[in-house]
């Protein structure tokens, strides 16, 4: 069956996209088969990890690739096979990850244990190919096709607009929050106040920790933390003795930043005992740990990466249940150029979302 | 009461004590509570700690000092408002901490929880001062001094020269094993097989880990490793590739190594999904760690430090239920400084023990 639609969207044909010179053109999407489900995409989130894929900043992409990984819209075509009952007309969405193994190479450990994120063989919304051979293309488009089981419904009473910053930059900070214990009689710190970041401070507070302090360099923030609902708020570049003052202060901190010259060893000093620092960020150069504060009081630094379709349905009924309120500025889709070149220079109060 | 025993033993009087240079000589011990308890010492282990503290390696020592704090002897004087049952005559032990703050300046999380070990208020065994003012005086001597809560009874069964080393290299493995679950249907990798690391693969194996695996730099120390009981050996420094073969492999590494030049990112690369590298050696200057590999696995790195009274007794009754054999060479106590210069050049297979 061929579609009556057409495949296009804003396409990085090299490095220089990433300065705001994508361009806007028609692409092959995968090969169909009966598991997967078109969407008609109506907002698109505008996450970091796009600008550092059309750069090339982490490895060479593979040109011509369409970024976007926060992707919501409307079921408009769906596989005889799909999965999760989802029909034509459907508010859905589709995250950072498109696809894994599913066990169909043999028994597969995460994904037995709704941990299709942690696969060894996932296939990204975007600059990775499908099982069938097919480019993954991602949101800054028209249409999106994905197989099935990454695929989720937005549960009514949330917003589409909404939602589709929580597919990726939601969920990398949910899923941690949630499997580090986030809650109540919890102490939560947030560091770095982005688009990451200002999810963690609702998620955490929708977690109903007991208390959610926002961490960052300048205290020009301050005003926007606490608006956020954080409960106070840390200047580390202008806060006199901000280390000391709030020693052994956290059960858990979410680290989105990602400069390897950030003051880590000062942030695990935050923790108390048995703290949690889950590393969001993913910094290119080695953090320089010291053990010491580690081995004191058990201490641990881990990391997480995005989350699971499981996770993604559990924090949307979240957010939906709890009213939460994501700061979102919306774009029209044409202007996706000038968008990233806005994000780059930290413009948005805290995502971006594309509107088509 | 005055005691008809003297407290004398081998004095560090300055930094040339960590080459052999201790002085046997009377000293003055902590002044007497009654809630203390005098131990005339029979067996007194050699620990790496010994000789970084006479050498002022971490931090200046307040010489004169004793050192020492493996201690196993008998109870001969036991204060009326002792804890614990210890009779006079009682085979007992002390470990690497004399005291905590136990609730007496109000309430304290990590000492009502049976985490001593963890109190910001610690009274370590050598090198430190007692609650009272007394100096605390370690166990290279023929009598010591404790606080009771520190002091544990050896059970019956377990050869008290074995007891020794384990009151303080066997608790420092025994506790991050058991807290982060070393047991059936976990797979233990052991970083470095010195006194700690042997005490990791003795202890991971009565805990009935599915595998045990010893890794060190040298393929020399193969058939140590497999006699201690290993299921398998790695030789980083003589195995080719052994990084990429056993990527992921365990769930739990315990890092007895401190030298920062180790290949710690590697060893990370061995840990499975949600696995954990717990570091007990303390390196002085920061590793360098790349905080993808946390990320993409959500690896934990973490720390601990020594153990609680109530796990030095849980570690005594496994290592006397399994008939736990360390590997302790006996050294007289008369040839300590000769002693701690063989232990400096990493020749005990596995650890010295003192002997009066």
């Amino acid at each position: 069956m061929a579609t009556d639609y057409k495949f296009e969207g804003w396409v990085g044909k090299d490095k220089s996209s990433a300065e705001g010179k994508m361009v806007w053109t028609e692409y092959e999407p995968k090969p169909w088969e009966e598991t997967d489900i078109d969407i008609k995409i109506e907002y698109s989130g505008i996450c970091g990890s796009d600008i550092h894929t059309l750069s090339s900043g982490w490895s060479p992409a593979n040109y011509p690739c369409v970024v976007g990984h926060e992707i919501v819209g409307r079921a408009v075509r769906v596989g005889s096979k799909a999965e999760g009952n989802i029909k034509v007309g459907d508010v859905v969405g589709v995250g950072a990850q498109s696809d894994s193994c599913l066990g169909r190479d043999g028994p597969c450990d995460p994904c037995s244990h709704d941990m299709e994120n942690y696969c060894s063989k996932p296939v990204i919304t975007y600059n990775s190919t499908h099982r069938n051979g097919g480019k993954a293309m991602g949101g800054y488009a028209l249409y999106h096709r994905c197989p099935s089981h990454f695929v989720i419904k937005i549960p009514p009473g949330l917003d589409p607009a909404f939602a589709a910053p929580m597919m990726c930059g939601g969920v990398t900070v949910y899923s941690p929050l949630k499997h580090f214990g986030a809650g109540p009689g919890k102490k939560v710190g947030v560091v770095g106040l982005g688009g990451l970041g200002h999810f963690a401070v609702l998620f955490a507070k929708a977690l109903k920790a007991d208390e959610v302090v926002g961490i960052s360099r300048k205290a020009s923030k301050r005003k926007d933390a606490l608006a956020l609902g954080c409960d106070e708020y840390i200047a580390t570049g202008d806060d006199a003795d901000w280390e000391k003052k709030n020693a052994g202060r956290f059960d858990i901190i979410i680290s989105t930043i990602s400069s390897p010259k950030a003051p880590f060893n000062d942030y695990v000093d935050l923790l108390g005992l048995d703290g949690t620092m889950v590393q969001v960020g993913a910094p290119e150069e080695p953090i320089p740990l010291s053990a010491f504060s580690l081995i004191a009081k058990r201490k641990r630094l881990t990391g997480s990466s995005i989350g699971s379709p499981k996770e993604i349905k559990e924090m949307l009924e979240l957010a939906a249940s709890t009213g939460l309120k994501p700061w979102v500025e919306k774009r029209p889709m044409s202007e996706a150029n000038q968008a990233i070149v806005d994000m780059e220079e930290g413009k948005p109060r805290f995502r971006y979302v594309l509107v088509n």
